[in-house]
């Protein structure tokens, strides 16, 4: 079996940290110059593993293996959230270079591009799933200032290079390792977690029109108060969905906003951003139509009640042949803690997964905290959970 | 009996339109240039007038009657909301210096500073009425920039001079008029509301203190929401209050705020501005009692609710007899379109009525509009409000 060197795995980690340092986590925006720094720091480090090294017209790093026969091709991205975790994608990436290393042959490693949606959606898989058109990426932009992306690539030095395309017949398929973020694997005291899918979620902004008043003279009976019927369809929500969904659905009001907002008027105006999850295609069905029979209740209220979609994702299986191999390593490397379990988050697995075979596992978050600073987990945890990814790629690539 | 004026005191109204126009209404926040030039503008008016003008060392407006005798002071307020109306607060103070041209003698006008509230809570008005304390003046900033009041008032001119203190033996009493910022009077198709009381509010701020967390790794059965507290209380608040209110209750949420306000972040803190309003103590203290029973119960959920008292104003009566001299004027004037009616927003009157006899007098708002630019009232009605509050004035003065 390959042996992962441990010690140079957490060198690679630490060394990354310190592109981009706050407190003790990493803020390092998409095509910032620290995430640009990241992506070379990441192409010389493939290099020196002996592959071939090459940054993309979308940003995507990949480090290709010269050896004949088919790959696994591993990776996660180098892109954090604001002022956020240290290994929240970079250790999926780091991962697959160790294993690269480790195999000494066998591994594509990636680092995807933008998963954190600084600019769009997954636009580094995508792209190289040719699942993102050349229009789309007209239209991107930085969400904190509006930088348009081609500007981006433009700084960063990538644009006019050619974006890597998927071939499907280089590769078995695609594992990226992840940490869980969330502290289900803390709260049993496992060590690993083999993905079975990943949710798919619908995300909505629910606009409520009614009448801007004064919060005096407006009597209760002629009012059409947008931020009470906000209230009473998000409390609706709250009280029905629980007779119907399953025992992994999530559902979640991100934000509320009433119009104008000042604690003497009547709101004329409110939205909320909601969103449900689940991995059954069927359940995310049940959950729309059960939403858009409130808001059609929620209707004959005084106030419109209208329903944007924002996003929609379907759910993605992982493929069972890397889950039997994923537990069986697991089970080599910790016998009885490790346990099957949905993804709650997205990740780029699910955009591969369209395409090719697709694996994930987590390893434990320390108090389930993600995208903030004190994101953590034990070196341990890290050393073990790449052992068991290499483990497992070497018996995928038998 | 006195005739006033119509087409000077339209004149009047339409110059102090000018000063800082936006839209169809006007932006004159309390001290601004345009606030300053306004209550320049004022005294220049008072002056002309034959009255003894001032402008003191809070702001506040003043035209002196030179006669002997007791006097009935008269006004209301010269600035507006941000991007507001045009007669929220100038028709008062501009029918207080036709009343005073039309009598001769008899009254004295004041136009209040900051009755909107930039600065802090009446302070031109509790300034005269000696219940505004220097340490307050100290702590006192523009709500929009922090600019502090003694800076804001150094700029205009006024600091240093002295603040002019209320001598209740020159006074029989306070009169103001307003437009009503409801749709009442227009819905019932009535000309004049004579107000028999001024609401008192109290205000709220109710904070929701929980977890923030993944809104996708996290399952619903450990997250501590705190906008799922937040929603449920509010509702809860709606479903209970009707039960006890009077007819007049009202009571509002007019701002919502969920931290982080991410689409895909369960929020770990939240925050309601909340307020209600009557004309009865009683119904307030009930109020209060249930609001604080329904934060208890609240409190048995996963998240801390604290509740924190932001303002509370009482209600004030009105002077019977100021209302029955009203009351014959607006028969006089305009036989059977006219009304008692409380007032729901407040008003300079409900201070002065703490030190003195006071009323206030209604005229339509157009749709019930106010706070916006498109607030308005019918030239007719305007003409119509300031000769009966000359006529009810005489014959107060006697």
């Amino acid at each position: 079996m390959p042996k992962i060197d441990g010690q140079r795995l957490l060198r690679d980690l630490y060394a990354l940290r310190e592109i981009g340092p706050y407190k003790t986590g990493v803020h390092r925006p998409t095509l910032s110059p620290d995430d640009v720094r990241s992506r070379h720091w990441l192409a010389e480090r493939l290099t020196d593993a002996g592959l071939v090294a090459e940054i993309d017209g979308i940003g995507n790093v990949f480090g290709r293996c010269r050896a004949p026969g088919q790959k696994i091709l591993m990776g996660s991205h180098l892109e954090t959230q604001d002022h956020s975790g240290w290994l929240d994608g970079a250790m999926g990436v780091v991962f697959g270079l160790e294993v690269a290393r480790a195999l000494g042959q066998g591994i594509d490693v990636a680092a995807w591009c933008d998963e954190e949606g600084h600019f769009g959606s997954f636009i580094g898989s995508r792209s190289f799933c040719g699942l993102l058109p050349e229009e789309e990426i007209d239209r991107c932009t930085f969400r904190a200032d509006g930088t348009p992306l081609r500007v981006a690539l433009e700084r960063a030095g990538f644009a006019g290079r050619p974006r890597a395309q998927l071939d499907p017949a280089r590769y078995r398929g695609f594992m990226e390792a992840h940490i869980e973020q969330g502290a289900e694997l803390e709260d049993k005291a496992l060590r690993i977690g083999v993905v079975t899918a990943i949710v798919g979620s619908h995300r909505f902004r629910i606009v409520f029109e009614g009448a801007q008043n004064h919060a005096g003279t407006t009597r209760m009976a002629v009012r059409k108060d947008a931020g009470v019927a906000l209230v009473s369809l998000a409390a609706a929500i709250n009280a029905r969905f629980p007779a119907i969904v399953g025992p992994r659905t999530v559902w979640t009001t991100g934000r509320i906003t009433l119009n104008p907002g000042a604690p003497s008027i009547v709101p004329g105006g409110a939205e909320m951003l909601f969103q449900f999850r689940d991995t059954d295609p069927a359940m995310l069905a049940r959950l729309q139509e059960e939403l858009e029979a409130l808001v059609a209740e929620a209707n004959k209220g005084p106030c419109r009640v209208t329903i944007v979609e924002r996003s929609k994702s379907v759910p993605q299986q992982m493929d069972a042949s890397f889950q039997a191999a994923l537990d069986r390593s697991a089970e080599l490397n910790a016998p009885g803690l490790h346990q099957r379990m949905p993804s709650g988050a997205g990740h780029d697995a699910q955009v591969l997964a369209e395409r090719m075979p697709s694996a994930m596992m987590f390893v434990p978050s320390i108090r389930g905290v993600s995208h903030h600073y004190s994101e953590n987990t034990a070196d341990a945890d890290l050393v073990l959970g790449c052992q068991v990814f290499a483990d497992a790629a070497a018996e995928v690539l038998g």
